[in-house]
């Protein structure tokens, strides 16, 4: 199942309209490439109309977000939804200024995104109304553990079926969850976090699997979390002596780069609650 | 003559204000100090004016325009062409949207630039005033092959005409032409379409080429394609198994920084058409 | 003492606002998280007055400033300030226009900013109101040599009296001052100057310095000049036949990733004047 989520992606090349950060990017287009897509980058408010109409899908990330770009954003979101496009929404930040909070909690209200991926803090936030979240980090003490786990499965479900989104919850456990069922997957290494936008990455790529996988968006969303997680332990792996994070990002790109739905169905780990 | 132009960029360092996109801006910037000039970025309209009054030449790319740096590329390529300045003009995406198109040929139109440098796609549509490119990378159904290379180049020399300005079209087969003379160049790979900005790259490399290369342009500005490609060779042979696009834009980025004025003159491969 | 400076950035994981260009903008979150910092963007000036107010310190970077931005710095700048946070200015390409010698000299003056860390052109325009800075780059005539090192000495310190701040100027030789000691550091590579912003990257490893250790931010900003310098040493050492400026980044960065405060304290080289 994760094996033809990715190699759809690879087949159908699917072209992903992304309003995202200055910070990461660059590596938010080469990730997309790498699993098979074609980013474009546009938030000009006038601009993104059309782009986002030629496209199969939106990402949304707020991680530098700015008046000019919100109403990007909002102008994109409107287009996308009445194309039924899959949308896709990274909530980064959320928590930590009232503008991102509310700029990430009236965009999943007025449009009903496909998916709302984010850490933990941040997906609390858009459910809660309101957060505090420590910068663009998770906070320590929302952590998803094998302690918690249960829970953490019960809230998601709960949000996905109050939201109709799938939600995307990415750390040391990854939830992936509508309200029937949630993937919990263990895929990953604890120093993708010393990347910047290890997460803004896998929103990009799993606004491409999402487009290339309309029946199917769950495993699809799914697929793309264990791709990414199991890119981080093959990069991580590769890594030689005194090599640190900024090679260890070009690694795990890579390792998308190379990889086959084949390997991706025998490297993932998961189990679905 | 490739080799005089290459070593007339290393000995100059010209100094190339940039107007580009933030999706590949730091590949733009390091490619441009790895062939030996000194990139400048701004974009604010206030601040483009005493910015491309310093440089030897201007690189406007449209990849992420937006209202505030449309008219910071006009105050600059107005000050830049009443300099004398060498202006290029990359349309990345020109077709996939209006604002794109009309900005694209706005700026062609108005100015005069000395180069404009893009995919088959974006070229079609500035040559017609309209066009259908999908997303930023070429229709599949416009591209340059051994079968329509001579109604290619008869298209580019005649639009070289119509515009006095050097016209480039950079994809599996790339052409450099005025109105008399065009370079067919054979080099570079098709796995550099992985990675995102390589397009990006070679417009503010070729902005450095035209400003060290003031007598002879055309040929500059072949150098810098030939430059590209063959640095596409050089990083691809790099790569190790394993490696992706991601590290496969730092080889190519490394092998401008490494090439010499005659490995360029020996691994280029063009005619003159 | 730069051992201990190093340390605490380690172990208290500073959290850095950084209102920066986006040129370099990715690596200088990276080189934070390398360093053991975290880091977060933000412009807009509706949001950086919360995301200031939970971050430990500011790191202002004029390089590709605009209107917006612009009015982002001096909102946050007053909330760091009125926190009672370290801020650091980095005025790129101060003298190259009106605009940034206006702005960095309106924020020097207005905000007292803990740091000014800038290159010798750079730096002189702000201590003499107007300069003639060749693009971002230092003018060759204002370098800072063996034979210029007395005079150049006196002149950080007799700007850091009259602004009360640290004056960090880089270069061949580094300076690293407050009115009565200065650092000079002879670590560092020539062709770190090939590679894009290693400057700001500087600046923004030097805010998590200043943060993690406010009882001691000269010595602080000291370490952080040595880490980089000597980071461009070790990853200068690392690179292999045919690597240039963009694997050379990276390993500027992973090298601040592996190195520990021991190694620091060893790969110093500065006297205090």
């Amino acid at each position: 199942m994760l094996k033809e989520c990715f190699d759809n992606v690879r087949n159908t090349c699917p072209l992903v309209h992304n309003i995202t950060n200055y910070v990461t990017v660059n590596d938010v287009a080469n990730i997309i490439l790498a699993c098979g897509g074609s980013p474009i980058m546009s938030d000009e408010p006038e601009d993104v109309k059309e782009i986002t109409a030629i496209c199969g899908g939106l990402n949304i990330n707020i991680g530098t977000l700015n008046k000019q770009t919100i109403e990007g954003m909002h102008v994109a979101a409107k287009v996308a939804t009445e194309a039924g496009h899959p949308v896709l929404l990274d909530p980064v930040g959320a928590g930590a200024s009232s503008l991102r909070t509310n700029t990430a909690i009236d965009i999943m209200d007025t449009y009903n995104p496909t998916c709302i991926r984010g850490n933990i803090s941040e997906i609390k936030t858009l459910a809660k109304g309101s957060g505090t979240t420590k910068g663009v980090d998770a906070d320590a003490a929302d952590a998803v553990t094998p302690e918690t786990l249960d829970k953490a499965v019960a809230f998601v479900k709960e949000l996905a079926e109050k939201t109709n989104a799938i939600i995307a919850v990415t750390g040391a456990i990854d939830l992936v969850a509508d309200k029937d069922k949630c993937y919990c997957i263990y895929n990953g290494r604890p120093e993708m976090g010393k990347i910047t936008g290890t997460g803004c990455q896998l929103s990009g790529m799993m606004t491409a699997f999402l487009v290339a996988n309309p029946d199917n968006m769950l495993e699809a969303a799914a697929a793309a979390v264990c791709a990414m997680g199991y890119a981080g332990e093959v990069g991580f792996a590769a890594l030689k002596p005194g090599e640190g994070n900024s090679t260890y990002r070009n690694r795990i790109i890579d390792a998308i780069y190379n990889m086959t739905g084949d390997e991706l169905e025998k490297g993932a780990k998961y189990e679905i609650r």
